[in-house]
């Protein structure tokens, strides 16, 4: 086992990331790339293939030395059953991922969501090694979660536990991509900052950002903020104002030792977020709460879904292997 | 062991309930008393022991079938250390309850606190039999919740998890008692009700309530909306609401199995709340979130806490002796 490979994948909304991984959880090599234009699941693993073979090259080993596959994806998923129910950007709806991919390149195949992968990954080699509770916590576009309590990712009875994005923190607030009103996305994503930038400007704010066809993205207003611009600024405080009431119901419900924050933003901006995060969290917590669990940036940043998801099929196999030797 | 007997404690803020169970999890004496006057540990435990030797006689048991004692306890504890670091109602601060509990009655002790107590208990006996994943929500005076997470308690790393009361829903909402804004607690709880009661009085709302010299109870609230007040049902309705959100919050972090609803107003008033609690926390859940969890009331009511105390307190025996076996 040991001499084996884990080859891993991490399958964005337009992106993909795909990494060969010692056992010992080294990352041997990493490819990535734009999801094929046709995005079609059998596009997705033709090119998976071809960039798997090529960095099985790069490293001078064959594709025999792979022991297992394991998948991270953005989207809704149904891990059990290894489908991805729906990831809107490539336009999948209920694709057997998992059987596909083991039937293309005959390895045991494993699928888990993309939050559950990186807090995973933060586990195995990142910001939260040894830690057996806590949250990792990823503000991008959205906002996800991935909770490792006791020293296993806390799935839920349907496998749809972590969505702190969507928890309501302020009933009737701004519309959330969900449908809902006043979800912490609404509130603290990339995706809401972009809309509060671009709804200051057109009621005459005065920026360096400007209004054009393209929409305003996070990163813009965080590199406005970082020069200085005070309706950049402006808005990362209430973002990072939410995103630390949404973190102190986290902590109040669940007491992990460490929360871990990731995702582009929330460890782009961490320096810009934190002040204003780290007071609201103890502005919403009781004397009582455990007030000094540390908020930390992620130590794996993009790669952290790559490490978790090659960590999940290195467990599936183990466990295989070790209940065929118990049997 | 089958044979022997846990003795058991609900410690409240006023009220004290003690009871005998047996290994199988008969409730097979119980007392309900007042704390007495002082209220000094010393007298708890006084009182105690004479209870518990009553409640022996009174199914002619002796002492020494005594095999543990199991406390459940209000206020803020650290189980680990045994200490209930604060308990408001009889003025509380530090006391070594598990250790002094255990010098005078002679038995293994174990403290746990009240609403985790009482989901162990409904695990054990109650409406949550065989169901490894869910939350027992207390909605009482006050709001507070225990998580049965793959069959076991999680208490947190710093033993302080499950305060879902504590979660804020509405930033710069009503005072809670904490001293933090918009707490579910400050929004749905009996000290919610009463307190929307007498402001809507003092605005002259017409109701079979009346303002007096003493507070409005939430009972009283419970009662005048059965009678069909309309601000009385008004109030429950908006305290139903928002305790739909707080339990919608829950199930897209925590993805249960099944939401058991207790405390005294949780399950005496659980006919009017669970309309517009239901409704909310079908509003405030993404669609692809677990939107048929079930909500159900306890069936245990206020004995919740004294199986589940029992149930600790007979895991902590077991446990020793089988780490005594495999030594």
């Amino acid at each position: 086992m040991t001499k084996r490979l884990i080859a891993c994948c991490d399958l964005g909304g337009t992106k993909m990331l795909a990494g060969l991984v010692s056992s010992q959880g080294e990352l041997l090599a990493v490819e990535k790339y734009l999801i094929n234009g046709r995005g079609s699941p059998q596009a997705v693993l033709d090119d998976l293939d071809a960039v798997l073979r090529r960095m099985l090259a790069s490293i001078g080993r064959k594709y025999d030395d792979l022991a297992a596959l394991g998948f991270s994806s953005t989207g809704v998923l149904n891990i059990e059953t290894g489908i991805v129910a729906m990831n809107h950007n490539i336009g999948w709806v209920n694709v057997p991922l998992r059987d596909m991919a083991a039937q293309r390149f005959g390895l045991p195949v494993i699928l888990e969501m993309d939050a559950n992968a990186a807090a995973l990954g933060e586990y195995w080699k990142g910001a939260a090694r040894g830690i057996s509770a806590f949250a990792l916590v990823i503000v991008g576009t959205g906002i996800g979660s991935g909770l490792m309590l006791d020293k296993r990712i806390w799935h839920g009875a349907h496998s749809v536990a972590g969505e702190i994005g969507h928890t309501v923190i302020l009933p009737g607030g701004p519309l959330c991509g969900c449908g809902k009103h006043g979800c912490l996305e609404a509130l603290a994503s990339g995706l809401a900052i972009s809309r509060r930038a671009e709804a200051a400007l057109k009621l005459g704010r005065t920026s360096v950002l400007q209004v054009s066809d393209q929409a305003i993205s996070g990163q813009q207003v965080v590199e406005a903020a970082r020069a200085g611009d005070e309706l950049a600024r402006s808005i990362l405080e209430e973002s990072g104002f939410y995103l630390g009431v949404g973190l102190a119901n986290l902590i109040t419900l669940l007491d992990p030792q460490v929360i871990v924050i990731g995702g582009g933003l929330g460890v782009g901006a961490f320096d810009l977020l934190e002040a204003p995060m780290k007071r609201a969290v103890q502005q919403h917590l009781n004397y009582w709460a455990a007030r000094s669990t540390p908020i930390i940036p992620s130590a794996l940043g993009e790669y952290a879904g790559l490490y978790g998801a090659a960590r999940a099929a290195l467990d599936a196999v183990s466990q295989s292997i070790l209940s065929e030797v118990t049997k």
